[in-house]
């Protein structure tokens, strides 16, 4: 940082600490910031401020909310619970305007490896809203790697026997994509999965 | 933004005036930001106020400065003077530790197209620096497209009648790039500009 002067140098550290940022776009971000009139940097260093004082946790689901309750747990259909690994996994689901249930955010996934144990993630909280009755069907989409699927499948022993139906999203070629450029464990699972036409 | 709650939303829309982010880059940044500390959001935010409310224009060459006059103005060679456009060239420059001297900071290049005449930028200051006597040398370090070589060439015709020597940074094949892939318009500057071994 010896080039930059006090004040900028310790911005350029700051956006640093963001997700894929080197020093090389860190430094375009700052000079940006000091391009920008004082109202709006201040607005932007508000609204920082802002989202990590008024977002919390959702009581029920676990997403990101501003109250107490989110609006999907207040809204919408809670018969059906999708369970996902994190909350930008809800944003995902959301944008397919397909799932009209609620959510449950496990924050994490099962991870010998990392030591992430059942007690780590929202599983009892999970548990609690099932012994709560109503819910009639559970769809787990956690992601299709190694933790996502051994996280799918515990989950799924723990519900079955409480008579829950648990589903489990499907997995295939992406839609839109070309079979060529498809990995083969892909292809292979959507071999297993294929369905008469 | 429909999809987000809004301190997330506002926080989201923020982040995409950054040069380069798009929403999904926007979308990741906010979201390390609700994940980040409290302590650590709020250090984040102040640096963007602190930044911009100490940095201004140094009141000589125009860089980026939190004194009066910038750390290069007061301690280096004032004799030579290299004109840049932008105070990000002078990062780049100082990258090089070549250049001893002090640099001229011009906030643009000529360009008719965008209206930009020479009142607009910081020539009439530059000619008081030269005026000022001391100056013996002008590197003229504006970028080798069209608005940078016809910013050079006005700033030239202007200065050697006051007697300084005014150079221009040589222009070629970059070092460690490959020939094949420069473009034409480099490899006839590089032809042009050949010297003897």
């Amino acid at each position: 940082m010896g080039a930059y002067i006090e004040p900028i140098g310790k911005l350029i550290n700051q956006f640093t600490k963001l997700p894929g940022v080197g020093a090389k776009t860190a430094q375009r971000y700052a000079y940006k910031i000091i391009n920008m009139t004082e109202e709006e940097a201040t607005e932007f260093a508000e609204s920082i401020v802002k989202a990590k004082k008024e977002v919390h946790y959702c009581r029920i689901c676990g997403n990101y909310t501003d109250k107490d309750v989110c609006d999907i747990c207040s809204l919408r259909d809670d018969s059906v619970i999708c369970v996902v690994k994190e909350p930008k996994d809800v944003l995902a689901m959301e944008k397919a305007h397909e799932f009209k249930g609620v959510y449950h955010v496990l924050h994490g996934v099962l991870s010998p490896m990392e030591g992430v144990t059942p007690n780590d993630i929202r599983i009892k909280e999970l548990l609690s809203r099932i012994a709560a009755g109503n819910v009639k069907e559970v769809i787990m989409a956690t992601n299709p790697d190694v933790e996502g699927e051994a996280t799918a499948m515990y989950i799924s022993g723990l519900l079955k026997p409480l008579g829950v139906k648990v589903t489990r999203l499907a997995h295939g070629i992406p839609i839109g994509s070309e079979i060529e450029y498809a990995d083969e464990v892909t292809i292979s699972r959507a071999i297993l999965d294929r369905k008469e036409m």
